[in-house]
Protein backbone atom coordinates (compact mmCIF):
# COMPACT_ATOMS: atom_id res chain seq x y z
CA UNK A 1 0.00 0.00 0.00
CA UNK A 2 1.62 3.42 -0.80
CA UNK A 3 1.32 6.11 1.80
CA UNK A 4 -0.79 9.51 0.86
CA UNK A 5 1.46 12.38 0.09
CA UNK A 6 0.30 15.11 1.68
CA UNK A 7 1.64 18.04 -1.01
CA UNK A 8 1.34 20.98 0.60
CA UNK A 9 3.13 22.58 -2.53
CA UNK A 10 0.34 21.77 -4.56
CA UNK A 11 -2.09 22.84 -1.86
CA UNK A 12 -0.52 26.32 -1.46
CA UNK A 13 -0.60 27.01 -5.10
CA UNK A 14 -4.42 25.86 -5.16
CA UNK A 15 -4.76 28.26 -2.15
CA UNK A 16 -2.91 31.34 -4.23
CA UNK A 17 -5.40 30.75 -6.80
CA UNK A 18 -8.73 31.36 -4.37
CA UNK A 19 -6.40 34.25 -2.71
CA UNK A 20 -6.01 36.02 -6.42
CA UNK A 21 -9.30 35.83 -6.63
CA UNK A 22 -10.66 37.22 -3.45
CA UNK A 23 -7.76 40.19 -3.66
CA UNK A 24 -9.35 41.00 -6.97
CA UNK A 25 -12.67 40.94 -5.69
CA UNK A 26 -11.53 42.75 -2.11
CA UNK A 27 -9.79 45.54 -4.60
CA UNK A 28 -13.23 45.96 -6.37
CA UNK A 29 -14.74 46.34 -3.74
CA UNK A 30 -12.71 49.27 -1.68
CA UNK A 31 -12.01 50.91 -5.11
CA UNK A 32 -8.95 49.42 -6.05
CA UNK A 33 -6.81 49.54 -2.66
CA UNK A 34 -4.75 46.53 -2.38
CA UNK A 35 -3.83 44.60 1.17
CA UNK A 36 -0.59 45.02 2.32
CA UNK A 37 1.46 42.96 4.99
CA UNK A 38 4.48 45.06 6.11
CA UNK A 39 7.26 42.83 6.54
CA UNK A 40 10.05 43.75 9.00
CA UNK A 41 13.98 42.39 8.27
CA UNK A 42 16.07 43.87 11.39
CA UNK A 43 20.17 43.17 10.46
CA UNK A 44 21.67 41.34 7.60
CA UNK A 45 21.34 37.56 7.96
CA UNK A 46 20.77 35.97 4.50
CA UNK A 47 18.77 33.28 5.02
CA UNK A 48 16.41 35.95 6.66
CA UNK A 49 16.61 38.38 3.99
CA UNK A 50 15.54 35.50 1.55
CA UNK A 51 12.94 34.15 3.50
CA UNK A 52 11.06 37.93 4.03
CA UNK A 53 11.63 38.14 0.10
CA UNK A 54 9.75 34.96 -0.72
CA UNK A 55 7.06 35.91 1.63
CA UNK A 56 6.97 39.47 -0.75
CA UNK A 57 7.04 37.49 -3.61
CA UNK A 58 4.24 35.36 -2.19
CA UNK A 59 2.02 38.80 -1.71
CA UNK A 60 2.44 39.87 -5.44
CA UNK A 61 2.06 36.56 -6.67
CA UNK A 62 -2.20 37.20 -5.39
CA UNK A 63 -1.67 40.57 -6.08
CA UNK A 64 -1.21 41.97 -2.83
CA UNK A 65 1.02 44.38 -1.80
CA UNK A 66 4.13 44.41 0.65
CA UNK A 67 5.82 47.16 2.65
CA UNK A 68 9.45 46.27 3.02
CA UNK A 69 10.86 47.59 6.12
CA UNK A 70 14.47 47.06 6.48
CA UNK A 71 16.32 48.11 9.95
CA UNK A 72 19.89 48.23 10.94
CA UNK A 73 21.55 45.26 12.82
CA UNK A 74 22.22 47.76 15.33
CA UNK A 75 18.39 48.92 16.07
CA UNK A 76 17.62 49.04 19.59
CA UNK A 77 14.08 47.35 21.40
CA UNK A 78 12.57 50.71 21.34
CA UNK A 79 13.28 51.50 17.64
CA UNK A 80 11.73 48.35 16.91
CA UNK A 81 8.49 48.75 19.08
CA UNK A 82 8.44 52.23 17.59
CA UNK A 83 8.19 51.12 13.76
CA UNK A 84 5.77 48.19 15.11
CA UNK A 85 3.97 50.65 16.89
CA UNK A 86 3.42 52.56 13.64
CA UNK A 87 2.25 49.95 11.65
CA UNK A 88 -0.08 49.21 14.11
CA UNK A 89 -1.54 52.49 13.35
CA UNK A 90 -1.47 52.71 9.81
CA UNK A 91 -4.75 52.16 8.15
CA UNK A 92 -3.37 50.54 5.16
CA UNK A 93 -1.23 48.08 6.52
CA UNK A 94 -3.42 44.53 6.95
CA UNK A 95 -0.91 42.12 8.56
CA UNK A 96 2.38 42.55 9.87
CA UNK A 97 5.59 39.96 9.86
CA UNK A 98 8.61 40.47 12.36
CA UNK A 99 11.07 38.12 10.85
CA UNK A 100 12.54 36.15 13.45
CA UNK A 101 15.41 36.06 14.52
CA UNK A 102 16.34 39.37 15.37
CA UNK A 103 19.42 40.73 16.65
CA UNK A 104 20.92 39.70 20.63
CA UNK A 105 20.55 42.95 22.02
CA UNK A 106 16.80 43.37 20.98
CA UNK A 107 13.63 41.50 23.54
CA UNK A 108 12.25 39.31 20.55
CA UNK A 109 9.60 38.81 22.81
CA UNK A 110 8.07 42.41 23.76
CA UNK A 111 8.51 43.32 19.81
CA UNK A 112 6.56 40.30 18.62
CA UNK A 113 3.90 41.21 21.32
CA UNK A 114 3.64 44.66 20.53
CA UNK A 115 1.97 43.44 17.10
CA UNK A 116 -1.83 44.35 17.43
CA UNK A 117 -3.94 41.16 17.92
CA UNK A 118 -5.77 41.94 14.21
CA UNK A 119 -2.58 42.26 12.02
CA UNK A 120 -0.54 39.59 14.00
CA UNK A 121 -1.33 37.52 10.58
CA UNK A 122 1.47 35.22 11.75
CA UNK A 123 0.24 34.27 14.91
CA UNK A 124 3.41 34.67 16.75
CA UNK A 125 1.65 36.71 19.47
CA UNK A 126 1.61 35.37 23.35
CA UNK A 127 -2.28 37.09 23.17
CA UNK A 128 -3.00 35.13 20.05
CA UNK A 129 -1.38 31.78 21.31
CA UNK A 130 -3.63 32.18 24.28
CA UNK A 131 -6.86 32.84 22.69
CA UNK A 132 -6.36 30.36 20.18
CA UNK A 133 -5.38 27.74 22.86
CA UNK A 134 -8.87 28.99 24.85
CA UNK A 135 -10.84 28.27 21.26
CA UNK A 136 -11.37 32.21 20.79
CA UNK A 137 -10.93 33.54 17.06
CA UNK A 138 -7.17 34.35 16.69
CA UNK A 139 -4.58 34.08 13.81
CA UNK A 140 -2.88 30.31 14.26
CA UNK A 141 0.88 30.39 14.26
CA UNK A 142 1.96 30.29 10.37
CA UNK A 143 3.56 26.59 10.48
CA UNK A 144 0.96 24.60 12.65
CA UNK A 145 -1.38 26.72 11.39
CA UNK A 146 -0.20 25.31 7.67
CA UNK A 147 0.32 22.30 9.19
CA UNK A 148 -3.51 21.63 10.09
CA UNK A 149 -4.94 23.37 7.02
CA UNK A 150 -3.29 20.79 5.29
CA UNK A 151 -4.23 17.60 7.26
CA UNK A 152 -8.13 19.11 6.49
CA UNK A 153 -7.45 19.31 2.57
CA UNK A 154 -6.71 15.73 3.03
CA UNK A 155 -9.08 15.02 5.24
CA UNK A 156 -6.93 13.27 7.42
CA UNK A 157 -8.77 12.64 10.64
CA UNK A 158 -8.03 13.79 14.44
CA UNK A 159 -10.78 13.39 16.61
CA UNK A 160 -9.79 10.73 19.33
CA UNK A 161 -6.73 10.09 17.61
CA UNK A 162 -3.31 9.88 19.25
CA UNK A 163 -1.05 12.72 18.40
CA UNK A 164 2.54 13.27 19.41
CA UNK A 165 4.43 16.39 18.98
CA UNK A 166 8.08 15.97 19.45
CA UNK A 167 9.37 20.10 19.81
CA UNK A 168 7.91 22.47 22.27
CA UNK A 169 9.24 25.57 20.65
CA UNK A 170 6.65 28.90 20.62
CA UNK A 171 6.17 29.15 17.11
CA UNK A 172 6.10 25.38 16.37
CA UNK A 173 5.14 22.38 18.86
CA UNK A 174 3.14 24.58 21.42
CA UNK A 175 1.04 26.12 19.42
CA UNK A 176 0.98 22.74 17.49
CA UNK A 177 -0.29 20.65 20.43
CA UNK A 178 -3.04 23.34 21.12
CA UNK A 179 -4.02 22.86 17.81
CA UNK A 180 -4.48 19.40 17.44
CA UNK A 181 -6.17 19.21 21.83
CA UNK A 182 -8.74 21.71 20.19
CA UNK A 183 -9.51 18.83 16.81
CA UNK A 184 -10.12 16.44 19.76
CA UNK A 185 -6.78 14.19 19.46
CA UNK A 186 -5.43 13.24 22.51
CA UNK A 187 -2.00 15.02 22.39
CA UNK A 188 1.40 14.50 23.65
CA UNK A 189 4.35 16.99 23.83
CA UNK A 190 7.66 15.22 23.95
CA UNK A 191 10.85 17.83 23.95
CA UNK A 192 14.91 17.17 24.96
CA UNK A 193 13.93 15.99 28.68
CA UNK A 194 11.66 13.18 27.65
CA UNK A 195 12.80 9.67 28.51
CA UNK A 196 11.85 6.83 25.96
CA UNK A 197 10.82 8.86 22.78
CA UNK A 198 10.61 5.92 20.86
CA UNK A 199 8.87 4.84 23.14
CA UNK A 200 6.46 8.01 23.17
CA UNK A 201 6.55 7.72 19.00
CA UNK A 202 5.46 4.25 18.87
CA UNK A 203 1.76 4.78 19.92
CA UNK A 204 1.04 7.74 17.99
CA UNK A 205 -1.29 7.62 14.78
CA UNK A 206 0.41 10.66 13.97
CA UNK A 207 3.85 11.71 14.29
CA UNK A 208 4.83 15.78 14.48
CA UNK A 209 8.56 16.30 13.84
CA UNK A 210 9.06 19.74 15.41
CA UNK A 211 12.55 19.23 16.89
CA UNK A 212 15.07 21.29 14.36
CA UNK A 213 17.61 18.20 14.32
CA UNK A 214 17.77 16.20 11.02
CA UNK A 215 16.72 12.69 10.64
CA UNK A 216 16.18 12.64 14.51
CA UNK A 217 13.12 10.69 15.37
CA UNK A 218 14.10 7.25 13.43
CA UNK A 219 11.81 5.36 10.90
CA UNK A 220 12.21 2.27 13.04
CA UNK A 221 10.22 3.85 16.31
CA UNK A 222 7.01 4.98 13.66
CA UNK A 223 4.30 2.42 13.60
CA UNK A 224 2.65 0.87 10.36
CA UNK A 225 -0.78 3.11 9.57
CA UNK A 226 0.36 6.36 11.02
CA UNK A 227 0.39 10.11 9.59
CA UNK A 228 4.13 11.57 9.45
CA UNK A 229 4.08 14.72 9.50
CA UNK A 230 7.98 16.65 9.31
CA UNK A 231 7.92 20.68 9.64
CA UNK A 232 11.83 20.28 9.73
CA UNK A 233 14.17 21.33 6.66
CA UNK A 234 17.62 20.57 6.70
CA UNK A 235 20.62 20.60 4.05
CA UNK A 236 20.29 17.92 1.73
CA UNK A 237 16.81 18.46 1.74
CA UNK A 238 15.84 16.00 5.13
CA UNK A 239 13.51 16.85 7.53
CA UNK A 240 13.40 16.13 11.31
CA UNK A 241 12.29 12.43 10.38
CA UNK A 242 13.47 9.57 9.12
CA UNK A 243 11.57 9.46 6.10
CA UNK A 244 12.77 7.25 3.17
CA UNK A 245 11.52 3.94 4.78
CA UNK A 246 8.10 5.00 6.20
CA UNK A 247 6.61 5.86 2.53
CA UNK A 248 5.02 2.60 2.02
CA UNK A 249 4.35 1.22 5.28
CA UNK A 250 2.62 5.12 6.83
CA UNK A 251 -0.86 6.08 5.92
CA UNK A 252 0.16 9.57 5.05
CA UNK A 253 2.93 11.85 5.08
CA UNK A 254 4.29 15.26 3.86
CA UNK A 255 7.33 14.99 1.73
CA UNK A 256 10.47 17.33 2.09
CA UNK A 257 10.66 19.47 0.50
CA UNK A 258 7.00 20.37 -0.48
CA UNK A 259 5.49 19.39 2.33
CA UNK A 260 4.88 22.07 5.37
CA UNK A 261 7.30 24.21 4.20
CA UNK A 262 4.91 25.71 1.55
CA UNK A 263 2.42 26.01 3.79
CA UNK A 264 3.68 28.25 6.14
CA UNK A 265 4.20 31.14 3.90
CA UNK A 266 1.04 29.85 2.36
CA UNK A 267 -0.87 30.57 5.32
CA UNK A 268 0.67 34.08 6.53
CA UNK A 269 -0.63 35.24 2.88
CA UNK A 270 -4.28 33.29 3.65
CA UNK A 271 -4.17 35.45 6.93
CA UNK A 272 -3.49 38.28 5.43
CA UNK A 273 -5.89 38.00 3.12
CA UNK A 274 -8.09 37.62 5.82
CA UNK A 275 -7.22 40.62 7.79
CA UNK A 276 -7.53 42.67 4.44
CA UNK A 277 -10.87 41.49 4.56
CA UNK A 278 -11.58 42.33 7.64
CA UNK A 279 -10.89 45.60 7.74
CA UNK A 280 -11.72 46.68 4.37
CA UNK A 281 -14.91 44.33 3.57
CA UNK B 1 4.80 0.94 51.69
CA UNK B 2 2.85 3.97 52.46
CA UNK B 3 2.56 6.70 50.11
CA UNK B 4 3.29 10.31 50.83
CA UNK B 5 0.32 12.46 51.84
CA UNK B 6 0.16 16.20 49.47
CA UNK B 7 -1.36 17.70 52.21
CA UNK B 8 -2.65 21.12 50.39
CA UNK B 9 -4.35 21.92 53.87
CA UNK B 10 -0.84 22.09 55.79
CA UNK B 11 0.44 23.86 53.03
CA UNK B 12 -1.80 26.60 52.99
CA UNK B 13 -1.81 26.97 56.81
CA UNK B 14 1.88 27.57 56.79
CA UNK B 15 1.83 29.63 53.82
CA UNK B 16 -0.64 31.76 55.10
CA UNK B 17 1.61 32.24 58.01
CA UNK B 18 4.30 33.47 55.90
CA UNK B 19 2.28 35.73 53.72
CA UNK B 20 0.88 37.19 56.92
CA UNK B 21 4.13 38.44 57.64
CA UNK B 22 4.62 39.39 54.31
CA UNK B 23 1.64 41.72 54.88
CA UNK B 24 2.78 42.97 57.76
CA UNK B 25 6.05 44.17 56.08
CA UNK B 26 4.05 45.89 53.75
CA UNK B 27 2.05 47.49 55.93
CA UNK B 28 4.76 48.89 57.49
CA UNK B 29 6.54 50.07 54.16
CA UNK B 30 3.69 51.53 52.75
CA UNK B 31 2.87 53.54 55.45
CA UNK B 32 -0.38 51.88 56.79
CA UNK B 33 -1.82 50.85 53.62
CA UNK B 34 -3.04 47.42 52.89
CA UNK B 35 -3.42 45.20 49.80
CA UNK B 36 -7.02 44.71 48.58
CA UNK B 37 -8.21 42.03 46.30
CA UNK B 38 -11.32 42.63 44.65
CA UNK B 39 -14.02 40.11 44.58
CA UNK B 40 -16.72 40.16 41.88
CA UNK B 41 -20.08 38.18 42.54
CA UNK B 42 -22.70 38.84 39.80
CA UNK B 43 -26.00 36.89 40.67
CA UNK B 44 -27.20 34.94 43.87
CA UNK B 45 -25.71 31.41 43.03
CA UNK B 46 -24.99 29.82 46.52
CA UNK B 47 -21.80 28.36 45.51
CA UNK B 48 -20.88 31.10 43.80
CA UNK B 49 -21.31 32.78 46.77
CA UNK B 50 -19.67 30.54 49.30
CA UNK B 51 -16.73 30.43 47.17
CA UNK B 52 -16.37 34.21 47.04
CA UNK B 53 -16.71 34.73 50.71
CA UNK B 54 -14.06 31.90 51.40
CA UNK B 55 -11.85 34.01 49.73
CA UNK B 56 -12.77 37.21 51.42
CA UNK B 57 -12.09 35.68 54.78
CA UNK B 58 -8.80 34.41 53.35
CA UNK B 59 -7.74 37.66 52.84
CA UNK B 60 -8.54 38.65 55.84
CA UNK B 61 -6.49 35.93 57.92
CA UNK B 62 -3.23 37.27 56.44
CA UNK B 63 -4.27 41.19 56.92
CA UNK B 64 -5.31 42.06 53.10
CA UNK B 65 -8.52 43.59 52.68
CA UNK B 66 -11.03 42.31 50.32
CA UNK B 67 -13.37 44.67 48.09
CA UNK B 68 -16.61 42.93 47.67
CA UNK B 69 -18.71 43.43 44.61
CA UNK B 70 -21.89 42.24 44.09
CA UNK B 71 -23.96 42.84 40.91
CA UNK B 72 -27.54 41.40 40.03
CA UNK B 73 -28.16 38.88 37.98
CA UNK B 74 -29.82 40.69 35.74
CA UNK B 75 -25.79 42.92 34.65
CA UNK B 76 -25.02 43.07 31.60
CA UNK B 77 -21.84 41.85 29.91
CA UNK B 78 -20.75 46.05 29.10
CA UNK B 79 -21.87 46.97 32.92
CA UNK B 80 -19.52 43.70 34.71
CA UNK B 81 -17.15 45.31 32.00
CA UNK B 82 -17.63 49.29 33.46
CA UNK B 83 -16.97 47.20 36.75
CA UNK B 84 -13.55 45.82 35.97
CA UNK B 85 -12.45 49.11 33.77
CA UNK B 86 -13.45 50.69 37.53
CA UNK B 87 -10.99 48.38 39.50
CA UNK B 88 -8.85 48.17 36.78
CA UNK B 89 -8.03 51.58 37.22
CA UNK B 90 -8.64 51.67 41.15
CA UNK B 91 -4.89 52.03 42.21
CA UNK B 92 -5.88 50.59 45.94
CA UNK B 93 -7.30 47.64 44.46
CA UNK B 94 -3.96 45.03 43.83
CA UNK B 95 -5.71 41.82 42.54
CA UNK B 96 -9.33 41.06 40.72
CA UNK B 97 -11.40 38.30 41.17
CA UNK B 98 -13.95 36.84 38.83
CA UNK B 99 -16.46 34.38 40.31
CA UNK B 100 -16.64 31.72 37.73
CA UNK B 101 -19.93 31.27 36.39
CA UNK B 102 -21.35 34.50 35.71
CA UNK B 103 -25.26 34.95 34.92
CA UNK B 104 -25.66 33.46 30.91
CA UNK B 105 -26.48 36.40 29.42
CA UNK B 106 -22.85 37.44 29.99
CA UNK B 107 -20.02 37.22 27.90
CA UNK B 108 -17.44 35.82 30.33
CA UNK B 109 -14.37 35.32 28.52
CA UNK B 110 -14.22 39.36 27.40
CA UNK B 111 -14.89 39.52 30.95
CA UNK B 112 -12.14 37.74 32.17
CA UNK B 113 -10.06 39.10 29.18
CA UNK B 114 -10.91 42.57 30.22
CA UNK B 115 -8.81 42.15 33.70
CA UNK B 116 -5.68 44.21 33.24
CA UNK B 117 -2.29 41.35 33.34
CA UNK B 118 -1.04 43.16 36.69
CA UNK B 119 -4.05 42.27 38.50
CA UNK B 120 -4.95 38.86 37.19
CA UNK B 121 -4.17 36.85 40.34
CA UNK B 122 -6.42 34.15 39.62
CA UNK B 123 -4.82 33.86 36.39
CA UNK B 124 -7.59 34.06 34.01
CA UNK B 125 -6.74 35.40 31.27
CA UNK B 126 -5.83 34.49 27.56
CA UNK B 127 -3.19 36.90 27.45
CA UNK B 128 -1.99 35.57 31.47
CA UNK B 129 -2.11 32.03 29.65
CA UNK B 130 -0.45 32.75 26.76
CA UNK B 131 2.61 33.95 28.45
CA UNK B 132 2.59 31.54 30.83
CA UNK B 133 2.77 29.00 28.35
CA UNK B 134 5.62 30.96 26.55
CA UNK B 135 7.37 30.99 29.69
CA UNK B 136 6.92 34.70 30.08
CA UNK B 137 5.56 36.21 33.12
CA UNK B 138 2.60 35.80 34.23
CA UNK B 139 0.38 34.90 37.21
CA UNK B 140 -1.15 31.31 37.02
CA UNK B 141 -4.26 30.09 36.92
CA UNK B 142 -4.70 29.82 40.23
CA UNK B 143 -5.74 25.55 41.23
CA UNK B 144 -3.11 24.19 38.41
CA UNK B 145 -0.73 26.75 39.91
CA UNK B 146 -1.37 25.54 43.16
CA UNK B 147 -1.21 22.12 42.48
CA UNK B 148 2.86 22.91 41.38
CA UNK B 149 3.19 24.87 44.36
CA UNK B 150 2.40 21.50 46.06
CA UNK B 151 3.96 19.63 43.88
CA UNK B 152 7.37 21.52 44.68
CA UNK B 153 6.63 21.67 48.05
CA UNK B 154 7.03 18.45 48.53
CA UNK B 155 9.51 17.99 45.80
CA UNK B 156 8.21 15.84 43.43
CA UNK B 157 10.58 15.41 40.72
CA UNK B 158 8.80 16.42 36.70
CA UNK B 159 11.62 16.47 34.64
CA UNK B 160 11.28 13.60 32.13
CA UNK B 161 7.91 12.17 33.91
CA UNK B 162 5.16 11.32 31.81
CA UNK B 163 2.39 13.31 33.46
CA UNK B 164 -1.47 12.47 31.58
CA UNK B 165 -3.50 15.19 32.19
CA UNK B 166 -7.73 14.31 32.44
CA UNK B 167 -9.34 17.29 31.41
CA UNK B 168 -9.03 20.03 29.17
CA UNK B 169 -10.84 22.88 31.11
CA UNK B 170 -9.83 26.52 30.30
CA UNK B 171 -8.75 27.44 34.24
CA UNK B 172 -7.49 23.50 35.08
CA UNK B 173 -6.70 21.21 32.07
CA UNK B 174 -5.08 23.63 29.56
CA UNK B 175 -3.23 25.58 32.35
CA UNK B 176 -1.90 22.21 34.09
CA UNK B 177 -0.50 20.78 30.90
CA UNK B 178 1.36 24.19 30.04
CA UNK B 179 2.64 24.59 33.62
CA UNK B 180 3.63 20.50 33.60
CA UNK B 181 5.55 20.99 30.11
CA UNK B 182 7.59 23.87 31.19
CA UNK B 183 8.46 21.76 34.39
CA UNK B 184 10.14 19.77 31.62
CA UNK B 185 7.47 16.74 32.34
CA UNK B 186 6.39 14.43 29.19
CA UNK B 187 2.90 15.78 29.13
CA UNK B 188 -0.31 13.84 27.57
CA UNK B 189 -3.44 15.56 27.50
CA UNK B 190 -6.80 13.27 27.47
CA UNK B 191 -10.24 14.22 27.53
CA UNK B 192 -13.94 13.16 26.93
CA UNK B 193 -13.16 12.33 23.16
CA UNK B 194 -9.85 10.36 24.22
CA UNK B 195 -9.82 6.70 23.09
CA UNK B 196 -8.40 4.45 25.49
CA UNK B 197 -7.93 6.45 28.47
CA UNK B 198 -6.89 3.38 30.75
CA UNK B 199 -4.19 3.03 28.23
CA UNK B 200 -2.87 6.22 28.55
CA UNK B 201 -2.87 6.21 32.50
CA UNK B 202 -1.41 3.24 32.83
CA UNK B 203 1.89 4.88 31.50
CA UNK B 204 1.60 7.52 33.86
CA UNK B 205 4.23 8.40 36.41
CA UNK B 206 2.06 11.07 37.52
CA UNK B 207 -1.50 11.28 37.13
CA UNK B 208 -4.11 14.68 37.35
CA UNK B 209 -7.34 14.33 37.54
CA UNK B 210 -9.25 17.67 35.49
CA UNK B 211 -12.46 16.01 34.74
CA UNK B 212 -15.38 16.93 37.07
CA UNK B 213 -16.70 13.30 37.58
CA UNK B 214 -17.25 11.48 40.49
CA UNK B 215 -14.34 8.74 40.84
CA UNK B 216 -14.45 8.66 37.01
CA UNK B 217 -10.43 7.55 36.99
CA UNK B 218 -10.44 4.14 38.22
CA UNK B 219 -7.53 3.14 40.92
CA UNK B 220 -6.62 -0.01 38.37
CA UNK B 221 -6.01 2.69 35.53
CA UNK B 222 -2.79 3.85 37.57
CA UNK B 223 0.37 2.00 37.96
CA UNK B 224 2.40 1.46 41.23
CA UNK B 225 4.64 4.37 42.79
CA UNK B 226 2.86 6.95 40.64
CA UNK B 227 2.04 10.21 41.70
CA UNK B 228 -1.91 11.41 41.56
CA UNK B 229 -3.02 14.70 42.05
CA UNK B 230 -6.86 15.14 42.29
CA UNK B 231 -8.74 18.30 41.16
CA UNK B 232 -11.80 17.35 41.63
CA UNK B 233 -14.64 17.52 44.36
CA UNK B 234 -17.51 15.86 44.52
CA UNK B 235 -20.64 14.95 47.18
CA UNK B 236 -19.67 12.62 49.53
CA UNK B 237 -16.17 14.00 49.62
CA UNK B 238 -14.69 12.36 46.65
CA UNK B 239 -12.74 13.59 43.98
CA UNK B 240 -12.01 12.70 40.21
CA UNK B 241 -10.08 9.55 41.06
CA UNK B 242 -11.13 6.41 42.80
CA UNK B 243 -8.68 6.85 45.44
CA UNK B 244 -9.06 4.52 48.32
CA UNK B 245 -7.36 1.34 46.39
CA UNK B 246 -4.31 3.73 45.77
CA UNK B 247 -3.06 4.65 49.21
CA UNK B 248 -0.85 1.77 49.59
CA UNK B 249 0.42 1.40 46.26
CA UNK B 250 1.21 4.97 44.38
CA UNK B 251 4.35 7.54 45.70
CA UNK B 252 2.29 9.99 46.70
CA UNK B 253 -1.59 11.56 46.40
CA UNK B 254 -3.12 14.43 47.01
CA UNK B 255 -6.23 13.88 49.76
CA UNK B 256 -9.73 14.44 48.97
CA UNK B 257 -10.76 17.05 50.47
CA UNK B 258 -7.17 18.35 52.02
CA UNK B 259 -5.47 18.22 48.63
CA UNK B 260 -5.81 20.45 45.65
CA UNK B 261 -8.98 22.78 47.21
CA UNK B 262 -6.88 24.86 49.83
CA UNK B 263 -3.78 25.54 47.29
CA UNK B 264 -6.65 27.16 44.88
CA UNK B 265 -7.70 29.82 47.51
CA UNK B 266 -4.30 29.72 49.07
CA UNK B 267 -2.31 30.43 45.46
CA UNK B 268 -5.01 33.78 44.78
CA UNK B 269 -4.32 35.30 47.93
CA UNK B 270 -0.15 34.54 47.54
CA UNK B 271 -0.58 36.16 44.07
CA UNK B 272 -2.19 39.17 45.34
CA UNK B 273 0.52 39.72 47.79
CA UNK B 274 2.88 39.41 45.48
CA UNK B 275 0.68 42.16 43.07
CA UNK B 276 0.33 43.90 46.22
CA UNK B 277 4.42 43.99 46.99
CA UNK B 278 5.06 44.86 43.26
CA UNK B 279 2.70 47.97 43.27
CA UNK B 280 3.36 49.05 46.72
CA UNK B 281 6.68 47.74 47.58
Amino acid sequence: MSALVLDGKALAQKTEEELSARVVKLKEKSGGQTPILATILVGDDPASATYVKMKGNACRRIGMDSLQVELPSSTTTEELLNKIEELNENPNVHGILLQHPVPEQIDERACFDAIRLDKDVDGVTCLGFGRMAMGEEAYGCATPKGIMRLLEAYEIELEGKHAVVVGRSPILGKPMAAMLLNANATVTICHSRTRDLADHIRRADIVVGAVGRPEFIKAEWIKDGAVVVDAGYHPGGVGDIELAPLVDRVAAYTPVPGGVGPMTINTLIYQSVDSGERKMG
